[in-house]
């Protein structure tokens, strides 16, 4: 797996290869079309998903999880960082359901989702600005919730910091936190908790 | 009015003999019950609410505000902070609705409340830690949102700069923040749009 | 009312002829020409005012406002925002008066604007470096104050932090904050204390 | 669940009452020794734990965790807040195997306690000052690592802010990491992840 | 001239006698009562100014200042860092002017020491909160104003912080600013050229 | 006088005509090309410097000052702001010195211009990284010293915060400080103090 | 030697001129391939080494080291800096060990180069994101450790800051920190101890 | 080596009899009277040195140091943490030779010490406020300096972060830079280099 910020495509293509060549799945995050064309050349099999800039190959070594891993987001803007999230999911072998446009502003649509809410073993929630929704969906369910701090915003938001501050103070018990636009890091640790 | 706090007791108390005097209504914030003490000893008729932490003398030149001002809260730590705002609100004419306990971890209760929300002409919302509540009331009520950060909390909660951007930041139309703690400041803008 | 920041052209003209289909009044602001283009392609009467930066087609669902919005500002730099939150307060139903150029360095002018101060309902405040504007506008009015700091200036003033620390210490009562360029709240909260 | 910090001991006596007769576990963190006097006043069989600041009531309502949930932290100083995490998670119903004494600056220690590290089922790391240590645990094990920051440090640590930044930025994956000395909020999703 | 700041009263003595011994003019700044006991062991005619918090003893080598120094400050919290300023100028041989009480919510007041302002060879502004004073006074005057920033505020002002970024952003000319708190150190400039 | 920064080259030129309508002095700063091209078309007189990025335009209303500023600078990359504060005060009606290369890492080049620095009536003193050259020059010298932090650094200088700080910690007396980069700001009190 | 950063290439050209005329090493760091053109231009046999961003022309004036410095690094984001130092090490007259792709997250392959870690005088280690590796380093050597933060990450690593308050906590004894991305500043150090 | 500070003296106490029974050197530092006291009781041979908070007893693990070390420091506040750094140095086996009272802003004093600063083998430099001792020290010296930020200051001195920046950001070369305060750390540095 390859964070591929930092990186130019020849660098991620001659890794990329490496990984599939000893057998293991390829996940590229953060790559872009670029990156995609070079590692193609190296990879062939491989897919890009550009909703979530993942450039993946599924090999043998993911097994199932055991239940569903739902992926909250409030707004239109968070969506890249809640696919980065669900798509990596996914290829961990994990039942996904996204749940998104569900902000805390219209709490009527977050409540009319509390069934499939219920249904998760675990809940990622994407949200930038003010972060509050990881407060409000901890509140709803009774499984881990793994809160995902977004770039989003302006001004007062500081490209995250305030909705990163606003998750590690939820006042709701069941919340944890990574780093902002990581949907990698989230998606990695609700595989691992639906894999346990 | 008089903000308390940097201020000897003497200092407090010549200042608000000098109000009384001038024929004002007197509204200490922030008093310690040593300034009540030195206060009384000039104003005989000044009453000090400790829960508030306000010395006040109210005086003619109060008039009534037209509606109901609504303070909400989350937690029992907030309460300061929440009083000083109601308290200083009814002394400037206000008819004041408590309600304190309604946490955004818990919908349920905010929800239970929804009809006395909506009598309210102004809403100030105090909270601390990740200073969500401002941002779902504002998503259930259609009249300006004062919000006041509060600085409870601990770790990234940074003294109250955790519910401050959570506040700015807030994906909810109508809601304005005052200074972290300013209970006071966010009494007298309710106030002056109640007086509209 | 959508945020155009963070949005693609196409994603906002979807957004936007979704809201015209419903019967609201659309109001797009942080818009692009661009934008521009892929709403009109979709809502052929909106209009789009480049100096907010705003795409709007008014309906039928916005009321009259009370009184008059003042919204002053300090400097030629910070003309889109206020432009933002002076065109947003007119989509809304608002009379609006503008009062540019009236810094604090300069009082005589702001001090000649004493009597169109006085006709405000609610007075909105942009200002970017010190922002100290709205502490002295408050001190001259008896009406709520809406400030709005804006990311105008260099150095130290870290992209609207000073301002926005400046507004929300103001030693004037009756002053409350918005985020960093955040216009269009401000405009949202003085509307909705204009139609009170 | 009462987070003790910022109430009175008759808050939380009052608070801690109402919990157990509800048939709650109660559990107060960061309670001082006044508090739990004020508390055993109303509730005889509250136990309090020093080491962990906690008063507690263990009731019906607490059922086994499936594994065991490793406490590991580097040092003396660390012990107050990975005393909160482990002893939270005992009075939830889990197995808790402490790992005290492994920092990073000492390999060996770890690496002679990998065994125990591969028997849990959800590892809560506890560090502060550079707050590495998750990282390199994360490396060890294939299960969730919770991180905890603390405020333990001095100059550049800026009260557990270097620690909590090292752990969001960990290199290694399935770390997510809670609020600087929440070692109450990390032991609860700890057991969440053991009761699945 | 010694900072008292961070030194036992035996360490404040012991230097100010050997600054004595050399015929210099003694100026201790934020002395305690006890540092001014230790001091007076040694040297004798040294004198207390309380409010200032300044021992000295002038000495022969003060010559006297050309023109009048103004020191302004807002509020009551701040006269400390002003009187530290003002009792410091006139150490240094300069005709010092008070002008306290004149914030910038209260423009008539200040407006009404324009001439006290006009006759100024320079001006040091003494303000805490947003620290909006020099601006103002700057568009009021042509002479050098120097800013202090103070400590005094709560929340947001971060112990000095909003007014420090306020002085610096300073939309008016001819200001420039010293450390927060430093009354000694803008006393120093404000002579050095009044003395020119 | 105007802030290049901002505004657009039609803004900048419209106020530059009405400046010089006036009878004014012109000086625009961080002035691109491309606005001294359009300031050409209104106004032809106009000079432009591009190594200190300043219109301008001499007028009667400029007077001689009394006595030499100098404008000390360390290093080749803070020049561009090292000259915006010695053209600008040229402009002003004042005789400049230049200084430039003489950092505190290289001692005996700055003790070598000593005979300079002591001719003048205030020194200016630009530079960027720790921002350690005001401290060494207010102590070789006994006129006022105006600091200005530049941006000039990378990583931890922070665009110039660390400069700013280590300026107005400054252990050397008589040293007063501007915003980051503002060359004008402290030509204009230099200026203010040597044409007292 | 020069630092590229912020200087133009015929500045930079003009410099690295007169150092060679003067029978010193040239070396120039953050240099672009442009800087290079114009350098060779004046010093046709200076050599352009990209990996490292460095121009250089080794003189007479460099006189060899006394031991190995070891420049270790994590990952592939970090090469650019790693190789400033490894490069300006070697011009420097050092033999230089490289050690790169040794994270903290997968200590087998540290704990592989062991016995090169032990034939280091002085170490050199890059890390970006959380900034560990020096304390792990530092634990299994007995020799100084230069820690050199890079701004790789994204997020809550803030542009190296989260590293650099890591390195400068660490845990190990031994670790000196310099600036963020100063690959040039560290091996400056090592070289120096390295030829004591 | 203990680090006295968030220990209790009876933990102190325990860790030192540790020591000091497996034969090693015992060294606490930030050590209060009382931790005194109690590691008396453990190992009464143990040494207490007051002015730099150091409890110590040497043993026979200490080889001799093959040079001088030099600790400079600018004031009298910076004399707690130069002490820990020489106390420390000396206990490690290395002759120490004290520099103190050499601030920047008087260099006739700094100047007249260059032939102690040449007789260095390394330099430990201690200064608060703006932290400009080390550039200015390290443009005089050919040996690595390590430089300590003390906390040292008020107002925008931020604890030692000024002088941590202006320390980092020396525009000298060979400076690298220990946490603020850290005296210990800086002598354990400059012994490793010195027994190099």
């Amino acid at each position: 797996m390859i964070l591929g910020l930092g990186k130019t495509p020849a660098q991620t293509a001659a890794i990329a290869a490496e990984i599939v060549r000893r057998g293991s799945t390829l996940l590229v995050t953060r790559a872009s079309r670029e990156a995609y064309d070079a590692v193609r050349a190296e990879v062939p099999d491989a897919t890009y998903y550009p909703d979530a800039a993942i450039i993946a190959l599924r090999q043998q070594d993911v097994s199932p999880g055991k239940g569903t891993i739902v992926v909250a987001a409030a707004g239109t803007a968070d969506l890249p960082v809640a696919e980065e999230a669900a798509k990596t999911a996914e290829l961990m072998g994990n039942d996904v359901c996204r749940l998104y446009d569900v902000g805390v502003a219209g709490l009527h649509r977050l409540l009319g989702e509390r069934a499939r809410l219920a249904s998760a073993r675990v809940v990622i929630v994407v949200a930038g600005m003010e972060g509050a929704l990881p407060s409000v969906i901890a509140g709803l369910v009774s499984v881990p919730v793994v809160a995902v701090p977004t770039s989003i915003g302006y001004g007062a938001s500081f490209g995250g910091i305030a909705a990163l501050l606003g998750m590690l103070n939820s006042c709701a018990s069941g919340v944890s936190v990574v780093n902002i636009d990581n949907g990698f890091g989230a998606a990695t640790i609700a595989s691992l908790i639906n894999h346990l």
